[in-house]
């Protein structure tokens, strides 16, 4: 109920064609739906016709399937499906068509939607073992209207590869930075750029990597401003957050 | 040297006035300075008008009053200095006018800004132990020309204070999330709000808390979408991502 | 031996009819058994008529099957087999009535016993991923003579899907709290309700969610009052802790 | 407000004495209060005449004096005050009478209330360096109207200490478990005790004794079953959860 | 060159029937076997007649094969060989007589030395899946000439049947006390016992239990003296361990 | 009660002087004093004539000083004192004569007993910061009975100091091995020596040492058999465990 | 663009054959590879012939060969590749000789090229087990110009081994200490030898080794000067740095 | 003894000058000294005249003057006197004149030397405060005999700080890289330069930076080759390797 409603409501009761037991129930039983907690799907809203989500983790292809028809029947123009494996996406593309990328295991159903948001968000991976995660954030950032430009393979240690782009980083409006091993790249494209930097650290390395943590800390404890940071291998909440920011101003 | 002086360079060559050999040496010697990075400072630019930034941790309250009086000399309007203790506040008070905030141990010489951004930050914290990096996080998106909001001690514990400022929650541009503990404050209002959500951990707690790092790794894993996360207090940290943030599209 | 065993020695001493050697061996032999260290079996004895409880874990279907039967034999009206994989079911099933719960790996044989408890246990899960634990927790609960109400994937992202349940947490005698990744549940439903809350970590997650660890910081962390937390992935712990606390008083 | 008072305000609007516009208004403004989120205080409610609780880390001397006063103004039989240093119930005590508790860094003003509970609490200890986390646990749970039974110094390095007070362990309703270093103590009493038992670490201990980590990760992993854990230190926790779990039924 | 032969040579060069050239050569090419560095092998030696030991781990049974032959054509009369697979053990076989303990993954070619100890060693764990480890340990010390009590799943959860077992424990000259989880065995043991107690952490267990850092935590804070450790799941050196221990003063 | 003094009850018994009543409450309020945990301090029982140890950690002055009387009172030849601050001792000598060992922050009043050990300790430290742990060991022994070698000083970093001592090391009874940063003595002297070492991790170092870690994780996986650990900067701990070992099979 | 071609630009501005924004654009666009970020591959330029390196892990043996052959094509005398598997070394072979090394992983293309360096690189390891890290290091080394030395299992336990090669030890340029477990034979190399000493930890052990963590430590805290650490089983990176340092103004 | 003292014992002997039980004795007595141990003072040596070395840390300022006052009596011409706090300069400059570093709280006594080594040291720090750390490095490298360059505060997140230094780093011979936080400049360095990065983490920073874990682990997974790593903050171990390095091949 919203506020409406619950005017609404109280004039029923207060013309006596609600009894005052009958509203009180109502009352007690739907106190939050009424109030506004409409996030019913947590992934939506950005926009307008921006994508529905389906998490492909843990989910069986007929369900991940049967979802989608509902979202699509629904009259979702662009419907996305993460952690999607090969095999679970050859399952739904049998009856629905599908875009799927197979680094980042996403797939998109229906069409992208036309870029809304105010400017471009760039995907930067420090070496070709992170594109995975890139992926999974780059398709995530287009299926919720945002126009993305990659750059892979820039790690900081061959500088000149990443400053051979100093355009796009400099005029991008977010940058997610995705890197393993050390994750120094944050850092770097931190202090070069004037936008929000999103940094990813990836599972990629091995050793002291110990699965990512040595570039999540790397990333948090990064010396420059504007930089904050999702879990390791988070390239969806990376896509969804930079989508967000991406879109500042334009609701 | 930027472009206009690159060309100048290469127009004093083509028309004799400067011998090749002089040029390449030039190019030589300056090739950053000259190509854009021109991020001297690197707390500024978001704005025109925005506030400069001083770091007071590891300085001497001389070097924090010489470096702010060359700064509002140059003309800034506005000087931030964050970990700034009290003592080195009355000091640097003697001869600068100084707005210090205690709790956050920030202060601002000369005036905030006008509010210039999007639309609102909202400072939420935990309990009342967060309210000092709360502090500093507000007071530093003040300072970059953002309008806050603070909501103070509104905890998961006691779900009802935080649901009573649903309203500002879902009316914000972005939110900085601050606590420590078990850091579940950040995932409440991510899944709340559907704007960018700053997560912050704190220090705060005892035990098993490990110094903030239980907060981090909440906040890290948090099933809300659209949360990013900054290092433990790190209050400057969350405020200037929230000002990047906040004023997407307004450059 | 129990005291009424020792009183009978010393009046055989005291009647001549055994001698002093002789009772001193017997004590010195069997003084533990003796002395009321009765938990033969120590998951026993919350109420007569609760369910005897064999771990399946490390233990062949064959062994499973001869020690259900034994206590079958022995007059037991319920057995519950945990950590008991579909195959090992299968095999004991052929002898042996069971009531197999997949998702738990738990099963029972016999009746569960009429509930006796004080009132009802609920258990609540984060997510549908927290579902095996959580089948593990209510099965072990119910086969311990106790009535148990599940709320499963009332995760705070989604906060409404929560307070839609405000009876049944304002109501409940203990509550089972089970998440993985951030573990916030447990606090917000500690916030929420009046009854003491058991919090179970999950090993649900990826990246820094290290296998649980995060929950489990979360919840021992946490800021709402009455919540004790066992072990990562423990359902079994957590229903045998339910089940006690819900009996207090009743033996 | 709770149902009366809904039913009450819509009996005004039913029979025109309030007006729609009104209602709406005190329902929008105090819609949590109203249904349910009774919590006010989330240290009450235990039972009517239940101690109210006033954390005094992190406030001051003055600020706990003032909170006091205004609870035994409003009536409060029983206060109950943790963290609170020699220095502050100094102070306290100028203007309000006050039992203070020097290990447990605790207080009482007023009186305690008659013990409510089911049955005894009892509280041990490994050694007698626990004593100051178990007599914030005893004092808690006695101030929150239970009968409390120390046993400090019972560690299983003297096994006969602990096993003299076998009659104290196998009759108790709840036990709370204290102990630092290897925290075995915890697993021998949920060996022998039949309730619920709330183990919690201390950071009593040097080397690899970790600040009480070693001890939490041996109460989490007790081969014991009902056991479950609390925060390191956390003594209020612990006696609070007992308190909880021995009014089991009698609210 | 042991002593005898360094006296040998000098006096060669005494007598001029080798050139001091050639001494100092000799001297400076073999200079650490010839001086008492004699533990060639340093599984040997202590005692005359004990086993010789191969590793088993990283060999192929075709190398365990000619190291055992080779050992026992030199005269051993105990060949231990650990970390050795059941197919190994059967490649083995063709050709050598083993004995095969299939649950500590340890075989003994030859025939078992007398015991020649000082007394008995017990070996103790505290659940059935600490054997495979306990296995290891006390076939490693009886191949090094002990008599060795095995006292399996006697865990401090059920504390009567350790305490059954008091004479065994009070009566040993060394414990080797194995156990998971929250490895409490190590303290009542140490509590209980006079002599020294081997503890060995296993890797039993789940959840934070962090493959046996939480019982080897536990043990090094052993509240009990005379306790020390060897690293997780280290059964041979717990043997070992326990064997010279066991043989002080008989060498 | 030990045996004599059941036997005695049970004689009373026997002959009528004690009725059975009154003998079973005996027996029950005892139970365990009577049956052999005779430890009642477990400190003691090395040998007759071994010392008697106060902690002095957590104790006041008044405190340690009469308990100490108490023990030369009833006739004890030597008390040690552990954790001993130069001002406890300073008002402890006041009335009880005391060698004070101030880097080992150990004392003992009375005399040091008369060595009654198998052989020798020898107690080595790699480096002059390790000597406060050491003196804690040596003393320990010295008081409990043992001859001690002091090898101080002889870190592997210069192997030469080491191996200067070789004759010792391998003449040892028991060596105890004590080095801080990366703890590699341990693992070379038992390389060097055929009887047992134990290894104390101490907290000397910086950086990633962690206060002892690196030490006790380098010890724990010594390659070299016969090696146990101990807490870090356990002096007494480990002076203890030696002393055990030199006197297996003279008791 | 190198110098010469900066140069080259500059004369056709200065001769009028190309325009000032022409030239200025170009100097836009390719502002790095000018200037003398050479390192296009930053596996090279040791010195003129040394080897180009390919890293085989995530690249498919297609891709591997297409490398190799083109750095062979373009006149690389030597190509090593790293991390490759036997089955991407067979069918590499196909169309490429190749000198495969199974237990290292690694293979050379081409001719090694002549020993180039200052002195002798020593590779040195504590057990067999580390010998696969110890060959990558090894033939790294040889491949990048340097003679090399193999010391293989001289571990500390068996501190002969080690001292029989005293004489490699002191006349070596630069030596790899590769060790698990405890690590300890970098300090002891280090201590003996008086030239750079690049440790090695490798992932070899159980238990308490944390796949190399232990050994890590160890390294780091080394007591010995003159040594440093790379990462965990990084045999090319040590191999590589060795390979630097033999190289020292010899460019 | 050295091989000439072994040779001249021989030659005693064979001319019966010296007895061969004598000989013996006296070979069995100093069998280390004598046979190449040399590095008495594990210090020295880089290079005749090089500086001597006193660790400042644990040592009295008596002791420390009166170690330097033999080593400056003995001949030396430089002594270096690490982690010396002011006091402690202050007390030794009273007798010995003394060149104190205040920042770095390391001293030279007498002269430094002629620089020795091959080409030139860079020592690097990406702030402020690592220079502490570096002045440690540095001043060590002089005292060794080696020219350095400072280059301060070029942090990675203002590219353009380092990239101005470009031709210092790339024509070193050696580099120290010195951060902490997220230690990015090590690989950034390392990316640059041709030569040999030895890479000092610092306990500089908060939070999650954990007292220099973060740019340690960072710095041991950098991307770039010829990397390796000393102990947080140790600057002086940094400062002796590179003397090492930059002195191959000059001995």
């Amino acid at each position: 109920m919203d506020a409406h409603e619950i005017r609404a409501l109280l004039e029923r009761v207060s013309k006596g064609e609600e009894s005052v037991d009958s509203a009180l129930l109502r009352l007690k039983r739907e106190p939050f739906d009424d109030l506004g907690f409409a996030k019913v799907d947590h992934h939506r809203g950005i926009r307008k016709g921006a994508a529905e989500v389906i998490y492909g983790a843990g989910k069986t292809p007929e369900q991940i399937r049967a979802i989608a028809q509902n979202m699509l029947d629904a009259g979702e123009k662009t419907v996305l499906m993460t952690r999607l494996s090969r095999e679970a996406a050859d399952y739904v593309k049998k009856t629905i068509p599908l875009d799927y990328n197979e680094a980042g295991r996403i797939a998109v159903a229906g069409s992208l939607p036309e870029p809304s948001g105010v400017g471009n968000i760039v995907v930067a991976t420090g070496g070709t073992s992170d594109i995975p995660v890139a992926e999974e954030a780059a398709v995530t950032a287009q299926a919720l209207g945002n126009r993305v430009t990659r750059l892979y393979d820039v790690g900081v240690a061959g500088l000149h590869r990443l400053l051979n782009h100093t355009e796009e980083i400099m005029s991008a409006t977010v940058i997610i930075a995705i890197a393993g091993m050390e994750g120094a790249l944050a850092s770097v494209i931190g202090g070069l750029a004037s936008c929000p930097v999103i940094a990813v650290p990836t599972s990629v390395g091995y050793g002291a990597s110990f699965g990512g943590i040595s570039a999540l800390l790397s990333m948090l404890n990064s010396c420059a401003s504007g930089v904050s940071v999702v879990n390791i291998d988070n390239g969806f909440g990376a896509g969804y957050m930079a989508a967000l920011i991406n879109h500042t101003g334009t609701k």
